[in-house]
Parts: structure tokens; sequence; C-alpha cells
């Protein structure tokens, strides 16, 4: 690890906290935030920690031209025991610069990222919501910021992470959501950036969740770009679906996100001696299964809510309803056990919690 | 066409000119930019002419995250009259409605968009520079400004213009490029975003130049997505092939930019009686016309260097030269006409140009 000093100005204006039912999602940012610059030839520098507030950039910085973007997602909770842990932040940070490698940005140092964090969570401590279900979102993120209208990598970046405290994703209880498979528009193709988490890849994907809005639909369940035919991803989380008893979720292909939550339910699955099975999955094996009662779960996982049990799912002139529209029983299993870890009231045999 | 009030604040510090040689692309700004906002419920508002001046941004904008950001790139040129011209604004106005649609972006007003940047230019004509081979490089883009974290399309955004002074692209004559054929990155597939102008399009392009790069070559032919087979794109231009006296290029397919200088191509090839075909080109179709010597041309077009003859073509272990890495005939012609109308010197029978 790369020692960079970390200079700390502290807010003299601290904010008011919203109440644990009002947080929502991503729109309230606590009271200081965490900036580092890189520019060719000095490499990354000027670590610092400093009050929330807005950037300043020239109108031709190359983000906003050449989408030269990139993100991480992870949480904090606050345990009953009153510590604050992350959950994997390691595999966040590592991501981070799979996704840099992808856009031609700098590698950032990863231990150094996280050691980083930490330090921005103990001067927004108070922030960790406490609340069931509540946690502190994360959001690590690095942006081109040369002042050019040329296509090349850029030679100036920021490396910044804001922290939103977020609601509880669930808060009547977990609803299974209805997907429409998309047709017409595509998330990824191997070979492209959708094993990356680029800012690109998220403009592309609202065209689906407008039509599946306008049809009644709350997501999009994306096919692969090159036969439109195997499972992708569904939103912005992975799938997995139980058939005939057996977990199984579309292998990482080189187009699809390697999710967090995704790995971390794998393990738990293996843990518990239930068969999962990372392979393409054409969707119309999916129809079949339904068709023939084989059908019993399907569910998307991701960092916002960990899992969202799929009710209903639309393709083509097909309606499919999955467990007649209510959670199943590994489903929930999964989402008590991940939470249970989280939040410290499960014990976590996998290593995965980092207290701050 | 709505009509919108432009409020105008000029600068009162005005930059030094850089002279002729000096200029090269992109990095150098006028005076002043446009700039219009808009508000969910407001629409576009608040259009300004003002000194052109770093902007100020919610680390949260969503443009640093999920990558809504769409743009422009045309040229306005000083004719030997001392007039100023633009070459089809209106098409680069169209298209970036239609990249704004697949991004979800709110739609510009077209004709008013020409407006502002006629007014723009009006403000900034000395800017405009007169030096052979020269010209105004013009950028007008949409960023999303809301500040959320939540995979939506963004409920405000900013529409500028910032317009560059830019060198000759060709100072030393027509040097034809060397171009690698990328076998394992993929630039866009059908049912992406390959056909709108988004910035996400660029940044997932970056790796396959610097790939090029490591080979000695200049840029990047991209293959298609999903059979990595037919021709798409060179770097960031259309292109075209003539083989046995026809020209061919790419139809547009939905993963392949409508690029402006391709159309005019398309529209001079036609005036002057020289066959010219849309349609797909299997890239083994090119290999094999320069195997059995009709592959005679091979030209990228865009607004930047408005046509790139190409020398060399690289494919897996094939190294094919084409022309003897000299500029053909028809290149040179289709470079002397578009040129000639777009500087004035050639009459524009087309109605193509727009003074300002």
């Amino acid at each position: 690890m790369t020692t960079y000093q970390i200079t700390t100005e502290l807010s003299t204006n601290r904010k008011q906290k919203t109440p644990a039912e009002q947080l929502g999602f991503g729109k309230i940012f606590t009271d200081h935030m965490f900036v580092m610059d890189y520019e060719d030839g000095k490499g990354w520098h000027n670590a610092t920690i400093t009050p929330y507030a807005p950037i300043t950039l020239s109108p031709a910085a190359m983000v906003f031209h050449y989408g030269q973007a990139v993100f991480e997602g992870l949480k904090a909770y606050m345990t009953e025991d009153g510590e604050v842990q992350l959950f994997r932040p390691d595999r966040n940070f590592q991501r981070l610069n799979s996704s840099n490698a992808r856009l031609c940005i700098p590698p950032i140092d990863e231990d150094f990222a996280l050691e980083a964090l930490k330090e921005l969570l103990r001067v927004d401590r108070e922030w960790v919501p406490t609340a069931p279900g509540t946690s502190l979102y994360i959001r690590p993120f690095i942006i081109a910021t040369e002042s050019y209208l040329g296509v090349n990598p850029a030679k100036s970046y920021k490396f910044m992470i804001i922290m939103s405290p977020v609601g509880s994703y669930y808060k009547e209880g977990i609803n299974p959501v209805k997907i429409l498979v998309e047709q017409q528009y595509v998330r990824a193709v191997v070979g492209g950036t959708g094993e990356a988490k680029t800012a690109g890849n998220y403009a592309s994907s609202l065209k689906g969740s407008e039509i599946a809005a306008q049809q009644g639909y709350s997501q999009t369940l994306w096919l692969d770009g090159k036969e439109n035919k195997y499972v992708e991803e569904v939103g912005s989380m992975n799938i997995f679906f139980k058939i005939s008893g057996k977990v199984i979720t579309p292998a990482l292909n080189g187009s699809i996100l390697p999710g967090i939550t995704r790995d971390s339910m794998i393990e738990v699955l293996k843990s518990k001696n239930i068969p999962i099975e990372e392979r393409a999955i054409a969707f119309e094996e999916v129809v079949e299964a339904a068709k023939n009662g084989t059908l019993e779960e399907a569910f998307g996982t991701g960092t916002a809510a960990v899992i969202s049990p799929v009710g209903e799912l639309k393709w083509l002139d097909d309606v499919i309803s999955v467990n007649n529209g209510q959670i199943g029983e590994v489903t929930q299993m999964l989402y008590d056990t991940l939470t249970g870890i989280q939040y410290g009231k499960v014990a976590d045999t996998f290593g995965w919690t980092v207290k701050i």
C-alpha cells in the first residue's frame, strides 16, 4: 500500500439529520466527502476529507463529453452493539480498478482507498442511521476532469467518495416485483463494457426501464446482445432462478456485472448445501419451467435491495407468474442470512464484514 | 419554433488569440458560451450567452454517475469573402434530439438551438480563424445535473455550446493512416447506443485505441458486436471502401453513427455518378478484394478530418496495403469537394451551407 497523507478539513456547519422514515435513497448527503486528484506524471495525490460541497469543472471536462466515469456502491451498517461495519469493501475497490482498466483510467491503490473510506466513516460516524433496515450508502466514483475535446484517455481525474443515509428498502415487507423481458434494446454485449461499472452502462439502460414502466412493469430483464436469447441481468441487479430444487444464475460471460451480492449469495447457497449452478440460461428454459410447474423462485440481487423477489415475468405475449407472486423460501433465507450478517445479527462465518 | 429570450452577458476580459500554427484541437476556447437549463415541470429555460467559465455541480450530479450525456460536433468556416458559414447544422441538432431520445433526455427545440448558435457565433465572430484549413469547432452538449443517486432519467439538465478554434487537420498534406481491425473489444451492438452520440460510446472505445497504439496503429476498425464479422466504423469515423470502381459503406443498421459527413459523401458521389452502395460489408470481403487486387481505396469520414484515407489495415495476421499507402483519386475528389463547399470555394449546389 502506498502511503498517502489525508488532509482533513472539518465542516463548521453541520447539517440537520433527516428522520429515518423520510430518508429515501440517494438524495441526502453527509457532512463530508473524500476527494483525491490524479495528474499524468504526478499520479494520485492531494487526498483530502473536506466538507461536502459542489465541484467546479471546465465545460470541456472530458467526463461531460466522452463519459470516462466509473463508480461503486456499498453500504455501512450500524450493528446492535453500536459498531459500524462494511460488507466486503475490498471487493468494491477491486472492481473499481477493473472498471478503471476497461475505461483506460489509472488504477487507485485499493488498500489506501479502504483506509480513506474508513477515515471518512469515522468523521461522519453519526450519519450512519440506526433504525431497522436503514444504512449509509457509500458511493466511490472517478471522473475525467481534463479540459480537452479530443477522444483520448484524460490526463487528469478526480476520485471521490460521497455518502448518503438511506431508508429501509422494504418498508412494508418484501413485495415481489413485476419484470418485463426487453426485446428491442440491449444492455451490453461481450467485448463491450457490461462487466465494468461504467456510467455509460446506466445511461443506456434507461430506455428499457421507460418501456417497462409504460407497460406497468417495474424493471427490465435484459437478454444477451448477440442472440437476444440468454438471460443477463434484471434492472441493475444480477438474477437467479430456482428450478426443480436447483438454483441457477447466468455465468459471468463478459457482459454481466460481477455482483458482490451475487457472489455472496452463491457462497451462502453452497454453505447450506443448496445446489447452485452458474451457466448460460436461455430465457426459453425459464418459460418452459414455468409451464411445466418447476419454476419455483426468481430473484434479483444487488447492494440497494440485497434481494428483490420476482413475482411476474412478461415475455412477448407470455405472462409468467412466479410462486404465485409470493417471496420464496430460498429467497427469504438468503435475504435473512445476508442482512443478518450485514447488521451483525448472524455470525459472519465467511469473514465478510469489516469494522471501522 | 418556441421563442426563448436569450440573455447575453458579454465578457469584459477578452482572451488573447492563439496564432494559427499553435491552435491544435479542442484545447483553446472562445470568450463566450451558450447555456440553457432544463427542469421537470418548467421545461428548457434560462437561455444565456455568458463569458466562457467553469461550471459548478453537485458531486451527486447524475452525469457523473449514470452517464446521461450526449453531444454534437460541427464547424464554422471563414470564407474568402469574409463570411462565417456553418455546414448542415440542422442535421446536428436533429441528431442531438435522436441521441436525447435514446438516453431519455428531454428534446431541445432544434430551430431555436440553431438561432442560439448563430447568436453565439456573432458574439465570438472574431474567434473564427482565417488561416487555410483552420476553422472554429463547435461542441453542443447536454448533461444531467440533478443531484440524485437513483438510476432514473434526471429531472434537470444543462444544454451548452462551447467553441474552440482549431488548426488545419492536415498540416503537411493528407497522410493515409494505419488501422488495426479490433478482435476482442466491441464499440456497439444493435439495440445498444451505437447510433446515438452518447458520451459513454466514446469511453468504451478508448481501450481499442490503446491496443491499436501499442501495435503502432493509429486507429481501430470496429466490427459488429454480434458476429464480429461486419465492418462498422473506424476510430470515431464512418468508413468507405472503393472496390472494382464501386464505393461501398456499411448501411445504417442501428449500431453505426449516422454521420453527417458520411451522408454528404454519399450525396457528392451520387452527383458525380460514381456508384455508391450502402450495405452490410463482411471484413472478409475487403480482405478478398485486397488479395485479388480490386481494393482501390479506403477512407474514414467525420467532422474533424472530413476525410481520412486508410493506407494500411491489419486483421489478425494479414497486413493489407491500400493503394500503396497513397491517397486515392476518389478520396481526394471528395475531400476537395467537401472542403471546397465548406470554405465557400466550390459552389454549394446542395444547399448545405448556412451563413450567419
